[in-house]
């Protein structure tokens, strides 16, 4: 799973009117005002989640040292970076719905959204086993980690299967942590109540959209159909739409909010994953710091590619035949030159475009038409232009 | 990880003055009054269940087949088996705190204990991956199961990788679940802000003591202080303590039963595992339905090997030897014979027995002692022997 949108809403928003200078950073660090787009509301989410780990310390040190080292680590790999987009959308969702920064509940309620983090931890140490990923920000990864420890420490058994078990249960910790810290957050019991069915929504829809992808990538659907659908739940519903709601549902927003939300969030979640899909291909490598062609090599299923291969079913058998033989082999860089011209030449690169423009535009019609606060309404479009039309 | 106690609480309290005759499992099931330790409590908890997946199809369906066949299947794995041992500590909690199965909000409260099943199937699909085990109650584990149907697919990659991957996303799903089920249960947001914090703590514990676990596996951690630690963590805290105080925290119960339950659920929770470590070795397979000397086979770490190796360390150096060279290995029935010939002779079996006649007697009191209601202080009383006593 990409750290999706995760270069999208924090540079642009800096440059809002609200947003941040020096002193922003010490201030939302330090107290419950935090401006959204600023270094200081990364800040605050990772101070928020640094006392969750710290409150936590009382119940873990009895354990003993293999399980204070397991809580480390996953502490350490929460922190470790991110640009806290699930946060900054919940944040967003609240504020939008009438909760400002400086009400006595700002605190509880960023708690409440930082707890996103750890839902995305989870996700990505149990991603990591299952794509077999080694590296994730240029650390190893959760299991590779504990491989490697198990290794240097000369321990019997198999060292990937002992890394893979402890990244398991760290990625369930990270999971049961996620809610101890909603709960934890000062949140009122009430709106705990309303916050709990769109948190179980979220939840269910990222893992069903998990279990759809590699479903489809084990059995070979390669439809656009699907591919949209696992934009839709994986990425979409996950990193935008429910997060909004989740801080909507905080301020107690009203029915017309709420499918504002639902629209924009689910038109720029899916805009932002498509973008993310042609960069994969066409991103410049000394801007995204990937490989050129990465997501040809790596067999990415993506809307790009179900579209090319729907157009040259119908068009272009050879241009079928050679998408389907090449990718997610080891493609030199003609390989990828030839496939990128392919790819344009069906139409399907086009065709991605338009939709992510027809998806931004109907994305942001549905928030300036919403009953949305002024401020929110210019962050989320901050926030939908950067995640769609980033280089990186 | 064990299904611990399973084999314990229902059987004896058939025989209890409010236990179930043939109308019982229908009343239990039709209505909010199931009686413990009867055939209708458990139909009343795998009602709940079952209602409450019902009610998750309406998220679940506009995801797609694949997700469906993934929720089908932990809706198969939590229903079909297992005597809901946590569900029936914490309803006993609950009713020892003056909750009665008559009142209005006993369905509730139910459901909520149910829930605590949702957690235990997280634990046993992701301990059966971490075991690489191939079946469980005679049926192939969720990960076995996906790997099958990859291959019968024939589907694209590895078959075995790809159903861990499955039976990690369904964990996952199992766990969050669990918290959707606490709070579509119907208690009120006061109960469950109360509720909360021992969820906490029992999530905590039990993956904090899995991962004990297989950390002291692999770094050879034979000490009997080590042993005993995980048995707090992994079975005690989690299989009796903590479900007790779940319904305490329900009842909203005085610090003083809480006290007492903490005391009945470590020192009952530690001797049913004593007694299980006990049969693995000595247990006659007629009865346990396990092939004799089972543990010594797979080298479980035991409180009663840990004991022998000990007392072996200290007096016997060809003892100990033996034990270490043999445990874990394929043994034949002239090496278990011998196997167990030691551990008697080393004084380990005997104080075994000892410990688990005085945590027996410690737990008892602490009940006998306490402001439990009268019932449910004979519910206990019956399942702490059942669980100590029992010869499978």
């Amino acid at each position: 799973m990409e750290d999706a949108l995760s270069a999208g809403p924090g540079t642009p928003t800096r440059t809002l009117p609200s947003a941040a200078n020096g002193s922003a950073e010490v201030h939302g660090a330090a107290s419950a005002t935090p401006q959204l787009g600023t270094p200081g509301f990364v800040t605050a989410v990772e101070k928020a989640l640094t006392e969750f780990f710290a409150a936590k310390r009382a119940t873990v040190d009895p354990l003993g040292v293999p399980f204070i080292e397991s809580a480390e680590a996953l502490e350490l790999f929460v922190l470790r970076g991110g640009k806290r987009t699930r946060p900054a959308f919940a944040w967003t969702g609240w504020l939008g719905a009438g909760g400002t920064s400086d009400s006595p509940e700002a605190t509880a309620v960023l708690s409440a959204c930082a707890a996103l983090e750890l839902v995305q931890a989870c996700a990505l140490i149990h991603d990591d086993i299952i794509d077999s990923s080694r590296t994730r920000r240029r650390f190893p990864t959760v299991h590779v980690d504990f491989e490697q420890r198990h290794r240097e420490r000369g321990w019997a058994g198999d060292s990937a299967h002992f890394g893979s078990s402890v990244a398991i249960l760290i990625g369930d910790l990270a999971l049961a942590w996620a809610d101890d810290m909603v709960h934890a957050s000062g949140l009122d019991d009430a709106a705990i109540g309303r916050f709990a069915p769109v948190w179980a929504l979220m939840r269910t829809e990222v893992l069903g959209g998990q279990l759809l992808d590699i479903n489809g990538e084990a059995g070979g659907d390669d439809s656009v159909e699907a591919a949209l659908r696992i934009n839709r739940y994986k990425t979409a519903a996950y990193t935008v739409e429910r997060p909004l709601h989740l801080g909507a549902a905080i301020a107690d927003a009203d029915a017309g909010l709420f499918e504002a939300y639902r629209e924009y969030g689910t038109d720029i979640g899916i805009a932002f994953q498509l973008r993310d899909d042609l960069l994969g291909v066409f991103g410049d490598p000394a801007v995204t710091g990937k490989p050129s062609g990465d997501d040809l090599r790596e067999g990415k299923r993506t809307v790009l590619l179900a579209e090319a291969l729907r157009r040259a079913d119908a068009t272009d058998v050879a241009a079928a035949k050679l998408l389907r033989t090449s990718i997610g082999t080891d493609l030199s860089a003609d390989d990828v030159e030839r496939l990128r011209a392919v790819l344009t030449e069906l139409g399907a690169v086009d065709e991605v475009e338009t939709r992510i423009a027809d998806l931004t535009e109907r994305g942001l019609a549905a928030i300036d038409n919403s009953s949305a606060t002024e401020s929110a309404k210019q962050s989320l479009r901050a926030m939908a232009l950067a995640a769609t039309r980033r280089t990186a």
